[in-house]
This record gives C-alpha cells, sequence and structure tokens, in this order.
C-alpha cells in the first residue's frame, strides 16, 4: 500500500470479533473466585459489551451490560446470545455509567471497566506483544502501528508492549475526524474533552475525551495522532472487502482509512490494526454502494 | 453449527482470494525452464486466471488469460492488475478453450490447465495437506470434508492427499443445483453432461461435467455429492459476513450453504472448505439485502 510494506492485525477474527475480549477475559480472570461468582456488569456501545459476556460466559457467571439502544443490532444480539443481560439506555439523556453501577450494588457483581483499568489495558497489550513476535518472525525490526482509539486502552496496552524486548514500535492513535480528542490531547498536552461531537459511523470510537489512566500512559508513548472522515472511513472498509476478503467495523477501519488517505508519513513497514468486525449488514452494503 | 464441530479452512484468505493460486504455482514452477520463458495462457471464470496471473508475475514470465466478458469486475481487473493480458469472449458462442490453444500456438506460451492436469491437481492438493495437519494439530482424527466442485480438481487433491497419514477424510462436494453434474456423475457413475443448465450466482462452478481425470480419480474416493440453492448461497454468503467476519464468494459459499441447509449427515466434525472470495461489491450487497 503506498508502495510500503504493510501489515493487518486482524482483531476482526478475534473471538467476539473484536479485540476487546482480551481486555475482558483478563480482567474477570483476575477476579477473586467468590467475588467473581456474584457476576459482572459493564457498560459498552457493543465489543466490550460482547468481550465482557464471552468472558463470563468462560467463567459461567452472569453478565448485565449496559447498552446504547441505538448500538448495532448484530452488537445486540451477539451480546444476548452469550447469555449476558442486556439493559438499554438513551444515548442522549442516560447515564450508562450510573446504570451500571446501580445493578452493581444491588446485585453484588463487578463493573468491568471498558478502558480506564490496569487489567483491562493489559489484557488489550496482548495484542502488542502478538504483533511484536509477527513482526520479528516476518524479520522487521521497526513499524509504524496505528491503533483506532476511543478511551485510549488498546492504545495504551500496545504502546506498555512496545517495552518488552522485540521489534520497535511508533505507535500512532486514529479517530473519526469528528472525535479526535486523543490528536487534541496529544497536542496541547492535557486531555481535551470534546464538547458536543458530531454524529459518527464509528459507533465504537464515540469517547469524547481520553481516559485518565490510559492518557498518563500515552501521552509521551504515542508518536502522533490521525484522523479519518467518514467516506474515507467507508472506502477503507471497501478497501479490506475487496482486498483483504476481510469484513472491518467502520471504527475498526479508521486507521486503514488514515493509511489510504496518505496520513501517516514514511516508507517503512505499516501495521495496521482492525480491531473490530461488528457491523451491521446494511452499514456494509452502504459501504459496497 | 447444528451442534457439531466445524472448521473453516479460508481459501478467501490465499494470495489472489481462492486456492486456484495453488495449482498454477505448481504447474507454472513445473515448467521447463526454456518453456516456460515463452509464457503462459489460461481459460477461466476468474479464479484460475488470477491464480495463473499470479503464477506467471511470480515467474517474470507472460501470461494471457482468455475470460468470458460477463466475469465479475472484480476477477477481471485483479487478472490485469497482475500483470496479464486479458482476452475475453462471450460465453454463450464463444470456444474459449479453442481461443486459448490458438493463442499458445502462435505465441510458444504454455496452456496451464485449469483442473483436468496432474500437476494442477497435486497443487490445489496441499490444500488437503494442510487440514489434515490443522485437524491433527486440534486432536481431530476424522473430518467430513465438504469442497466446493466445478471441475473436480480441488476435489481431486484433497481425496489424493487424504490418502497421506494423517485424519481421516469423508469428502463431500458441493454444488450450486444447477450444476449438480458431480452429484448426479457419482450417483450413476459416469461423467454426467449438464444440457444447458441452468444460470447461477456461483460464477466458479459452471462446469456442465466433471474433468476425464478428476471423475477418474474422485468416482470412488469421493462419499457423495450435495447442492444448495441460490437463496442458500446467499443466506451463507451473509452468515460468513456476520459470524467469520469473512468475504465469500458465491462459489465458494456452497458447502457452506449445504451445512446450514442441513445437507451433511451426520454429528462429527466437519470442515468447511471456503475456495474463494472474489465477489464484487454490488453481489455482496444483495446478500446483505
Amino acid at each position: 500500500v503506498n508502495d510500503r510494506p504493510v501489515w493487518f492485525k486482524a482483531e476482526v477474527l478475534q473471538r467476539t470479533g473484536s479485540f476487546k475480549v482480551r481486555g475482558a477475559l483478563n480482567f474477570v480472570g483476575a477476579l477473586d473466585g467468590a467475588v467473581r461468582a456474584r457476576g459482572v456488569v459493564a457498560y459498552s456501545s457493543g465489543n466490550h459489551a460482547q468481550g465482557v459476556a464471552a468472558a463470563a460466559a468462560h467463567h459461567g457467571i452472569p453478565a448485565t451490560i449496559v447498552m446504547p439502544e441505538d448500538a448495532p443490532v448484530i452488537k445486540l444480539a451477539n451480546t444476548r446470545a452469550h447469555g449476558a443481560t442486556v439493559v438499554t439506555y438513551d444515548r442522549a439523556t442516560g447515564d450508562r455509567v450510573a446504570l451500571a453501577e446501580d445493578i452493581a450494588r444491588q446485585s453484588g457483581a463487578t463493573v468491568i471497566p471498558p478502558f480506564d483499568h490496569p487489567l483491562t489495558i493489559a489484557g488489550q497489550g496482548t495484542l502488542g506483544l502478538e504483533v511484536g513476535e509477527d513482526l520479528a518472525a516476518a524479520g522487521v525490526d521497526a513499524s509504524v502501528v496505528v491503533v483506532p482509539a476511543s478511551g485510549g486502552g488498546l492504545t495504551a496496552g500496545i504502546v506498555l508492549s512496545a517495552e518488552a524486548p522485540g521489534p520497535e514500535f511508533e505507535v500512532v492513535t486514529a479517530e473519526p475526524a469528528s472525535h479526535d480528542d486523543h490528536r487534541r490531547s496529544f497536542e496541547s498536552g492535557e486531555r481535551v474533552a470534546l464538547d458536543d461531537p458530531a454524529a459518527s459511523i464509528c459507533d465504537a470510537l464515540l469517547q469524547a475525551t481520553p481516559g485518565e489512566l490510559t492518557f498518563a500512559i500515552n501521552r509521551d508513548r504515542v508518536a502522533y495522532g490521525v484522523v479519518a472522515t467518514e467516506p474515507e472511513v467507508l472506502a477503507a472498509m471497501r478497501w479490506a472487502f475487496e482486498k483483504l476478503k476481510l469484513v472491518v467495523e467502520p471504527g475498526g477501519a479508521v486507521g486503514l482509512a488514515a493509511l489510504l488517505a496518505g496520513r501517516i508519513p514514511g516508507t517503512g513497514p505499516v501495521t495496521i490494526v482492525l480491531s473490530g468486525g461488528n457491523v451491521d449488514p446494511s452499514v456494509m452494503a452502504s459501504a459496497l454502494a
């Protein structure tokens, strides 16, 4: 692509169709047995939801997931298919964190945070370790690694994994142009909170500000942030369909979109994290139109 | 799927987006250097075309491919992208074999047969060896293996590979209901040639009769043949989109379609060969509609 070697980390092929199951399994697995038995609660637009639901099913414990009522149908259905109870809320008026904490208080269940926790971050970081192993096996000793960012948990896991021996990573965050809080935060050196951002097709990347812990980790370790527009994201989904034969959801394609749009400077190897593939057929159909 | 373990051999992720590059590389690689230097010719609806074009590019030799003018746009474009010269013909009135042989005679190039040759079959058989290794690694000692069939070359390679030490295969061919020449031929014990079969969305599986050599190999080694209807194929493409996050072309999805339709009896492990993923966006959009 663009005359440079490009590697893809296809988390669309991961269990639950996104990287989120990594952090969820790590967190749920680390709970004390008696605590874990009381179940888990999470709030999520859909991929963390499926990850926590799958982790709970793996351990045979109950899970309740708070999800926006307009989450992709496939994400709602898959979360329920793992046996989780789904509680929906109105994205505009509801407070999902309060809802989840209330459920946890009443049931004794544990809230599994989507990004801003060391155990979640460490789980996501296993992706970075695998990228390092794969690049080393291919004889690549340095690569730009482009990571879709919302709360910044995957990015934080990857920048920390890069401190292990192995190929050198230059980590770049990718965001929808409407939700460029990481880019702005890196530029200002402080966490920027977007005020009433526009709607985005990237339903997995709608956080308006980086996490507190994740930003503390990422601020000095991420090289820079890039963005992609909505048409660029749709074009990247179509490109992945045609060239890779992979189904990538909008939020999972934002790094590829930035690369195809020429926003990753340099000529050396690039690793694109395709972070998720849970997209409704109607959305993919519009990308293919 | 259907309460039984199912394995997928995702040839959509293979170079050129289908298994065909295996046979093409094996055949072109086996040519005498001086003969190979004069180039290669092939006739194909599109996947063998890409396979031969890629094999020729790998060896730095010219390739001319005879393709139907109504082949999928993606297959025509990808074949040209490998540097091959594409000659189109009218599927209803043209004789693609004569066209290819004529080009070969004039240029000194070698015709690379799509299925009915030992070197082609041996190349496709590497897929069966990999399936055997993967099943063995997973501790599976026997599996039904469902293979999309057109000329029968992939099936022949797989049944022969099954004679190597390793897991036991029960090989089943899958075809579009309109092009069930393998099923009929297995039932009658002789090669059946369909007379003016109906159109099919499975552009890669339009052969009206099994190959001579492939049928001699397959007749006593294939367990039975199954078919899938057009709506079943579209449903399977959608299922692969939703559950596997893989793009599968109609002909590549026919085995999955038969499985989902309940036509693979038994309760043990099933291996589904997803033989290709070169589908035009408009066709996938209609599968997703």
